[in-house]
């Protein structure tokens, strides 16, 4: 009998459910707003919303489902399927697990966003052929998840592999989270944002805010890199200090984890040509050699439809492990 | 019958060799100079010595001997059982694994120096009651090893860990390793010893020239301690300062490791009223909650013996991992 996988990539802004065979083959999806400000009923209730629609529209009963994956912004207690809070949606303490266990009487398997995204690009992505990789998604924040003999490295309490809340520099800017100089705080997207409204601030340039039709709010990574690419060398600076401290933590990811592979994601990338080369340059040099020997880098290949098959990709985890 | 195993714990001054019987109880040990100026063949015949030693001082014929491990400084080439290089021994891709059973007849294994700690105090010290472990040494260098679900975590080439060489300042000293800012740089014995000669040079401290008997050569963190607990503030200064950075790299170990133990071992942890206190609270301030909230910190157990028990440890990993 054919297995099925159902995954939700559960987001602040959306939800996309999809229904994969048992090689990762999407058969159907579905996608509807999380209208996260409804609250946690509603919020289930288009979860569930979106299964029905993908089963209806392959005309599959749910015993047919061998399970379903979540993929999530944490923190989360997956062990017992719990999302303790999440940035973009106000609920906390949703025994998720459960709820849809009950409601749709399909075995649940909760994981958070960064983790599914690496295992994601391990099983279905620029990590098909190694053991033993590290993701690391650069959009707004800075994310990673590591796999280790291709089962994911969780942590003692399912919260391993922050690297983006790793400092490398003690005297740098405020964080999100609080601290001061993480990773994040200096090349994630909303990192490149700050310094980009810094720079217009300080009147160091001035095409940033032209292309964001002179308001500031509107200045984020990706009018910072527009500028880049017309010839602002503020921006184009910018993007440059951005990989340098990207260097700093791939050569920290390097010398600690000694990875076959480092996949890089996440919308940040799409600049990858302002800022990548300088970040594989300070790389090498930071890192053992014994480790660089090794090494490998690629891009993520799975774009936009990372979270839905990191969702499906939790939902198959044994599955995978045991014929790959 | 009795499973027998044999440990060589190799520095670049003395070579230490037991044998313990399955529980790890060391039943006899033998001690010499390594001899590294003497080259390959005179190590090699040292190494084998003290093994004929202690297996004579029980009445133990070789055949008893179920496995030998051999703890070294690196970098190594573990899996093929060749010494790459060894900071304080001049020889080069030394394939001690097939050298040591030609000669000896009993299966070999080699691992890292810090690696075969971790697993020591895994199995015989601080962390035997849990299964996902960081060891840290805080000595000359800063090593590290971890341990996730009872095995050591290696790398995809045995290079994992190099904890001490994750860059937290990109401002910060001149590293051995050739790049600044390392948290060795910041927090090791010999950046401490570092310190305190510029304290010394800058004239900040008087009494730990006195104290090294007016002889620059002789500061090392000893002294720099000793300073500090007869009131030198400079000296007190110094640790604070290592103490800070190395809660910076705790609180990093902490949110990528999200482990349920971190051990601290090393000469270092000697002083460590000197510093561990500040350590602590940078890692408390820095490290997530979600992480913080199910860890554990304790000094490691084994003191003088790690290196030994270490070596014994790798020889016995697999009965370990089996019965544990």
């Amino acid at each position: 009998m054919t297995e099925y996988y159902l995954g939700i990539d559960l987001g602040g802004t959306k939800i996309l459910t999809g229904l994969a065979d048992a090689e990762g083959n999407i058969l159907a999806s579905s996608r509807c707003d999380t209208q996260a400000e409804m609250g946690e009923s509603q919020i289930i209730k288009n979860m569930i919303g979106t299964v029905n629609e993908v089963l209806e529209e392959v005309n599959l009963a749910r015993g047919h489902v061998k399970a379903l994956g979540i993929g999530s912004p944490g923190p989360l207690d997956t062990e017992n399927g719990i999302i303790v809070e999440s940035a973009n949606i106000p609920w906390e303490n949703v025994h998720i697990v459960d709820i849809m266990e009950d409601k749709l009487g399909i075995k649940t398997l909760l994981e958070n966003d960064a983790n599914a995204a690496a295992l994601a690009e391990k099983w279905f992505g620029a990590g098909r052929d190694v053991d033993d990789m590290v993701y690391l998604t650069i959009s707004t924040g800075i994310g990673g998840g590591a796999v280790i003999k291709k089962e994911l490295f969780s942590g003692y309490s399912n919260n391993a592999c922050e690297i983006g809340h790793t400092v490398i520099d003690p005297n740098g800017p405020l964080c999100g989270c609080g601290n001061h100089g993480c990773l994040e705080s200096f090349a994630s997207g909303k990192s490149i944002g700050r310094m980009a409204k810094e720079a217009v601030k300080s009147k160091q340039s001035g095409l940033i805010l032209e292309l964001a039709d002179g308001d500031m709010d509107k200045i984020d990574a990706a009018i910072c890199a527009e500028a880049a690419r017309k010839g602002d060398k503020t921006a184009a600076d910018i993007f440059s200090t951005a990989g340098f401290y990207l260097g700093i933590g791939l050569g920290n990811v390097v010398n600690i984890f000694n990875p076959q592979l480092i996949v890089l994601g996440g919308g940040v990338m799409k600049s990858s040509d302002l800022f990548l080369d300088k970040a594989l340059e300070v790389m090498h040099k930071n890192a053992l050699d014994a480790s660089l020997s090794v090494l490998e880098i690629k891009k993520a290949e799975l774009g936009d439809k990372i979270g839905l098959m990191g969702a499906l990709a939790v939902a198959m985890k044994e599955r995978l492990v045991e014929n790959g």
